[in-house]
């Protein structure tokens, strides 16, 4: 089973990249975002630093280089390559990369065939694995960044990836009350999600649809980005200090606004929700539009188990749950340690791999990043 | 009566300053410390703007341009001196800031006495004068930074005013349920300590005493500042990039360990309670110590109606209540403006002044700042 | 004589505070302006570290720390406090400052009355005299940036010191030929001036008066800090990242153009010398007009042995003359590790002591700089 | 004859990039570096806007976009694409800029073999051919520093290219007088280098030989990185702030000197020349050893007509001729706005075509840069 699971996602990463040209594997065009050769080494490591130097007995390394490489952030298996030089390496070549994929693989598939005692590696490859499909949706994030940077606009997918409506209008009413929140199931499910506990919610609202790029667009002719009244002190020092005018991707071309997508720049549709927008901004918009942001936990209990187009924003600061445990090991570093200054995002997005995503699951970003792909969702007291 | 307050009020700001030299007044020792002349004058700019220019017919300003220096950042009011370049200011003088106060108190006194409907302004002034309360810790804080920047190391007081004992080791038990939390008093609170509202707590205990220096130089002693494990990942980051090593009035002087403190440098006193440390190194010696930090919660049900010496840091992000309502207004921009990226304090200190602090109050300060009165208390679950 | 001497170059230094407040001496408005009174310190220290300490046996330091304060960049001579850092001093006191003058000036006239061997120290105390005169210079410049950072505009002076017609506007031609440069007096000069040597200058004619602020308002209401074409292309940078469209301390209020002088905020005179520019603004200045700046040679020839009221900058950057000897031990950091990306001013100015001028003198700044009294003449090729 | 002398140039650009992958087409290692493939895109629009443009009726761009990307700095020309952002253009392919240079090849080829008034466009091409040579070098030192950037050490060519021994030991000495130097040739050399002009040149003796790693090593283990007193103020804080503790690629592994050179990594010849040091390093060593650094004058007149493998430092500010005229139009910013705040270099270097180089040729620096061929020859009085 768990041969066949390895091999269809790490066969998905791939997929991923398939009609990036050589050189785009390699840009950084910010310090948060990777390029995608690094995605496809990063991962690699994972397998071979948490199981393989473990628990695969002659497991010989590619390139003892590459730990130092290929490391993003845990401290506690050795140093690492800044992430903000990540796009100074033109070597290792995408073809030495996808060769340290293949020889990794390979010895994966080995261990995972003949390993006596899976029991041991299980829950290990369950994080790799749920690792490399957050790196999916990274990867997706960081190809649009890089291929944006470029006046050019290339075109990464010739099928409109990023089409959906808005939604319905209408909102639905939750009463108040004690309520079980986070993961009790037995199965995966990352650390932050845990314990399932006890909250008690007051009555509130969420609206059924996000709010669309023609609501967001009032927001802006009506003088949104140069009202001080509707943001957070750091928001507005923020729009000030990066002229921040519109979301990320928008552009004003003669009059006219487009969006570039990964089907290249399109005219903006006034009825797709707006996106690529930071909590900033979804918060301004929600109080110029006299509502708020939904916590974590009323989105929690709004959604159901299918995953939404794009990530929304909520009002709750990424905190751990009452009695939160993390991950032992240098995998303690995996969640625990980004508990401050950002905020949780719900609900999964087009570029989650459905299998990844549950509806306890918490994504988290700083209050002003923007190149994931995130939206809004507004609710009120009622 | 409320003469008599205003007047009580506005003399224990000034009392705060004796002993200070004119230099003392003018001195910015980083950009968030204020100089005390700036505190004087801008407490004393916020009775002009929001009550006697608004409802004293005739009131004469003292000089125009106080405005545009003393404004903190209230943009609803107008534009505003850069708050890192307060030290900038030498003129007006220190004399000039005190012609200042008396020609405002007497307008506000006037104002007070012969005033035919007391209840318009009766908000604004409680809010005033608790302004000036807060100022008078804040001035403290700054007076401190301010002399603890020259290295003759100045004497403010002739006594010991930060001296207290750590306290007992016992620990105190709380049993989980549905708490009502918040402020349900009719007296004046802040908006944030409102509403009053129903949260879901777990079983908790906090230990009766701060951690004291003796304890927190155990952590340094064994590494604490160079083990990544116990830190945010964005405190291990400031830590580094600020070559941070110990709390922040601490002296290390051939091989023996000082404090500054208001009373000038003195041997470090290990039974006392560690001091002006940062949120990241609170959190960071609860790791190390196998405990945590309490939420603001736990720490309300904790304190009773006293005061604490010291602000203990909480696990808890600076976020609104459920169905929280800012001020209406100018006064809108006081608290909810901050709610992003802060964490919160409870309990008070020696320096805020008694008939201003609640068991409900709630301070906030940014993960890295630490020129505050702040300790830390620890919490575990049960 | 030379303690008369000492006595009134000493003297003349407080006489440039006279009319300052006690809260001016603290302020340091720009990392490269200093407070008052630390240039009251540091001249002082500058006898006591090169003078007292090895020449006055038993001479006891008015204060230990003082050295650290007070050094300036002579890293020779012990650690010192960083110069961006000396408005954070608010002790100690100016009277305390005054002390240290005091305790310095008595020890320094007991061993000039007493010494047996006045030819050991008067090398040094002719440095320590003439750098006490630069610093009446640098005072002066910083009295005016501080009290200018105030939009109080206070007055420092009743008589309006500024005040200078700008000069006939005829041309001085000079031949072509091998001339003399470099000071070759047996008299006190820096290092810097030194050795008189041979230049071959080229034939050519400066324009008697300095540019005018009418010359000057000119060539910015052409365009001319809007045309990259005259700019040097780190000037041009510089005027678009601080956002330059004017000199320093000139203030366009409500149409109208006014200068903050040293007698406080007055409307511009069209026929006085342009003052405090930059080198980048005098050499677009220059490029506009179809002139350009002359050589620090041209104007040692043209200079006569009278001061002029501004410095004038020069073309040259600030290099050694051939065969160039910097003095021996502490005092060769005076001037030679400074010969990198300066420019040459050349003339002196109202500011500086008159017994302090030479027509070989050679004063040097960074090419953004423009505290200095700095302006325009300009030269060309004939 | 010029469309045989233009192939050959431009031919010679792509051998360059021989043994390139293409991922190393896209780095950007440094702000100053750039990618190649912006280099060979550059050199072609240079073509393309100074001479195709204006002079080839109906010539149709290849891309309008391009002009934005491939400007550098010609700011009568339009805008262009931020230095510093270079490295984040994943398009154009490398494929598609080769296809660019095909393009304006072709177009160029019919305009040389056609046009009827050739000499209206012969100043053009000289200068787009000698712009192509300035970057054929600079293509070299942007690869070394980008190759450098990853661990891996990549070899760009199986021959040592940088191979040279340092030389005699010999000094050779000039006599005092006046000197005719700067270009008087009909012949095509940069406005820079003229007009030829008559300079009084003192005594002086230039070594024969460069400065051998074994030399600076000395330098290095005697504390010259520690001992201020060697050192520029600038350079001084430069080498504390960037932690400059040996030359550019030179690397300590496991006590052992390795260099970073084109050939991958080696054991550092200790009778090689150093290279890629700073105009700071360059002075320190020159005052360590009690000597100093030539003038850009004196190593004129030093150098034959042969060029020299690595280029040498002067203590020369790179500053104009007298009667210095820049080039008219959008060349005028070609070399005359950089005259600020560099040295100038002399003497050429391996990487410097021959057909390219003339002894009295210019190049220049800031003084902290360090990719490019540098080497030290010392010089003194006599």
């Amino acid at each position: 089973m768990c041969v066949e699971k390895y091999r269809l996602i790490r066969e998905s990463t791939l997929k991923i990249c398939i009609g990036l040209k050589i050189e785009d594997f390699t840009v950084q065009s910010a310090s948060e975002v990777s390029p995608p050769k690094w995605h496809l080494a990063h991962t690699t490591w994972f397998f071979e630093e948490f199981i393989l130097n473990k628990y695969s007995p002659g497991y010989e390394k590619f390139n003892d280089e590459y730990s130092l490489l290929f490391n993003s952030y845990y401290k506690s298996v050795g140093t690492h390559w800044k992430q903000e030089k990540r796009g100074l390496l033109s070597r290792p070549t995408v073809q030495e990369v996808l060769n340290y994929r293949n020889h990794v693989d390979a010895a994966m598939l080995a261990l995972l065939e003949t390993t006596m005692e899976p029991e041991r590696i299980e829950f290990l490859l369950e994080i790799g694995l749920n690792h490399e499909q957050q790196h999916q949706e990274l990867l997706l994030m960081d190809i649009k960044h890089i291929l944006s940077s470029s006046p050019l606009s290339p075109v990464y997918s010739e099928k409109r990836l990023e089409a959906f409506s808005a939604g319905s209008l209408k909102w639905r009413h939750f009463k108040e009350g004690v309520h079980e929140l986070g993961n009790s199931e037995s199965e995966f499910a990352y650390d932050n999600e845990r314990p399932c506990h006890k909250r008690y919610i007051n009555s509130f609202a969420i609206r059924e649809s996000y709010i669309s790029n023609g609501e967001y667009l009032e927001f802006i002719n009506s003088g949104g980005y140069h009202s001080f009244q509707y943001w957070l002190s750091d928001g507005w020092d923020w729009i000030n200090e990066e002229k921040i005018q519109s979301p990320l991707y928008w552009r004003l071309i003669e009059g006219e606004w487009y969006e570039f997508t990964l089907h290249g720049l399109v005219l903006l549709d006034m009825y797709a929700p707006v996106s690529h927008i930071s909590l900033y901004e979804a918060q301004a918009f929600a109080n110029w539009s006299g509502q708020r942001l939904p916590t974590e936990f009323e989105l929690e209990l709004f959604l159901g188990d299918s995953k939404l187009p794009l990530w929304c924003w909520t009002s709750s600061h990424y905190s751990p749950y009452p009695s939160y445990e993390s991950y032992m090991g240098g995998l303690g570093e995996y969640n625990s340690k980004f508990m401050c200054n950002q905020f949780v995002l719900r609900g999964g997005c087009f570029a989650t791999p459905s299998e990844h995503y549950r509806n306890t699951y918490r994504n988290f970003y700083r209050a002003h990043q923007r190149w994931m792909f995130s939206g809004i969702r507004v609710a009120k007291d009622i």
